[in-house]
């Protein structure tokens, strides 16, 4: 999307591989980073430079090129070089499947130009998934601002389902870019996403870098904005959703879907295909993740003077679960590439 | 409560006055400030060194007998001079009132003890009825406990409803005090509450001071918890219950109830009887303050030095509502000075 006046994807070519943002300091230092080597790639998904399962994957699929243009003969070590820099990633060890098998059966001079094409080509079918997300998102948008076409569509959203967990558009972002660039006017309420703030860091500064307007609250607000009917819609991503439409998502998520129950506000999850997980039934069964309490009880930002700093947020004792379950009943609609349905 | 090793109330005579904590770096610097002066009581409530309605009654009391005893014809200024540091605040008011009905028809030579008198006794008052809070509030602890007897009892709360607001032992924190000194075993998931963080600051504090097991979770957390089975039950305080039940309290409250509606978790409210306001029909009537966007922009905590520092966590535009209306069909009981009631 726009960045700076200049549309941009999270990931592209350069000479020597690929340059991804160091989204670790965003948005306080817009650092893009180059790199040209398969270790460099599965640094970067170790540190986590990088985020987002598609973004995740396009940035192995390249290291995996970059590992074969060294050494055709790399393709197994590399693969497994990769795979161990996030190995719960499912997006990640897909993308590798995905060179693996597309290069295995070629000669070995024709494998490293083939992996690239491969990579190159896993972008274009993420950017391609979620523009087709954001055209099914945009007929919503379009219908729900009618209703009311004397003020700016209110949409909320939490943590970032957006451009930069993705080759570009993001998932629950797509439609809201694709309108504002219609446009549809909106205004979109960005919740900061505790513990690690994702909403305030990375989708303000997204909608920011677009010019869409937006404005930050804390996560506590957007029962009362609903009250209030300062929010017709809300959309939201989802990493799993269950059989029965059970959907695992940032924790906070299910909070906001009752208060949009609550207040008559449709609450929708875009998402591609490829993220419903058919083995699971229920989202009773999806293993919740607990991540360091240094997640909640330190926080970095820039001081007064512009210098970044860490303070303390809490001497306690924390605990930092980071997903929980929407039930497919608080759920209006999933946006997905193949349209809007009630159920998935 | 107890406050490393020694109980403490939040407000204590001096020799000179009265002594108060400094509530603005909590936890990070325990400091006790005396106030000799009107003035300086005026100053400690308008620079927010102290908070919560009754402990603002408090100190504004004893600000005005500090100010008899200096000037006995000094009754009317100081008294304005004292309403004027927090002109909204109901309860300053009203502890202004008492001591100036009690002393105005008094000889001048009488006013200043007279004054110290109704001061201490406001003091004591807010504890009674704090402390008759708690009994009522441990009998149902004690019996929510009885069902599951072998674990100990899961208590969320949110925001600051402690002895920090009031003379002692808080409104919401008093059946939690009063249950663990008599032995019933509790854990509370303490809510960041953001943007101010009065639960990971204050409450947190609180409650490891008088040795109360507790964890401090992101506010986004709570839903889960309960999906988890995780809490047996909430309990927060209020500023405000319009004559239906309905409830105005710190912003997040409201999600809160709802994900324990869902969940069948008990949610139950405590305050003292004054709080209720039957001049309001229902909680749309409630006006909803807006507060600075600075207290979401920017946090202040120690560095890993142990020096303080305020650094920027969005600077995006905000919005900062204080407060929202939990609706009375989501509150299982009120716990009153009076008894637990299921409405008011």
């Amino acid at each position: 999307m726009n960045l700076n006046g200049s549309w941009v994807r999270s990931i592209a070519r350069t000479e020597r591989g690929v340059r991804i943002l160091d989204q670790r300091r965003l948005p306080w230092d817009i650092e893009w980073v180059e790199l040209a080597s398969a270790e460099m790639a599965a640094r970067a998904i170790r540190e986590m430079w990088t985020r987002g399962a598609p973004l995740i994957g396009a940035v192995a699929a390249y290291g995996l090129a970059m590992a074969l243009r060294n050494d055709p003969l790399a393709l197994d070590p590399a693969y497994a070089q990769l795979l161990d820099a996030r190995p719960t990633a499912v997006n990640l060890r897909w993308a590798l499947d995905q060179v693996r098998d597309h290069v295995r059966n070629l000669p070995l001079d024709a494998r490293a130009a083939a992996a690239f094409a491969r990579a190159d080509a896993i972008c274009d079918e993420d950017v391609a998934l979620n523009r087709a997300i954001g055209e099914h998102g945009l007929t919503l948008l379009e219908q729900l601002h009618a209703r009311n076409p004397d003020r700016p569509l209110n949409i909320l959203t939490h943590c970032n389902p957006g451009w930069l967990a993705t080759v570009d558009y993001g998932t629950a972002t797509a439609p809201i870019y694709l309108a504002h660039d219609r446009g549809v006017p909106l205004h979109v309420w960005v919740d900061e996403t505790r513990p690690r703030n994702q909403g305030a860091l990375l989708t303000a500064f997204e909608l920011a870098g677009h010019g869409v307007p937006h404005t930050v609250v804390a996560d506590n607000a957007g029962g009362l904005l609903m009250q209030q009917g300062e929010v017709d819609l809300v959309i939201v991503g989802t990493d799993r959703v269950t059989a029965n439409g059970d959907v695992c998502n940032k924790i906070g998520t299910y909070l906001k879907a009752l208060a949009a129950r609550d207040n008559g506000v449709p609450f929708y999850v875009a998402l591609p295909y490829t993220t419903i997980d058919r083995s699971l039934a229920s989202g009773s069964e999806v293993p919740i993740e607990a991540r360091s309490g240094d997640e909640l009880a330190w926080i970095t930002g820039p001081m007064q003077t512009g210098e970044l700093a860490t303070v303390k947020v809490t001497g306690s004792a924390v605990h930092n679960p980071a997903f929980d379950i929407t039930p497919a009943r608080l759920v209006t609609g999933y946006i997905t590439e193949r349209g809007v349905t009630a159920t998935i």
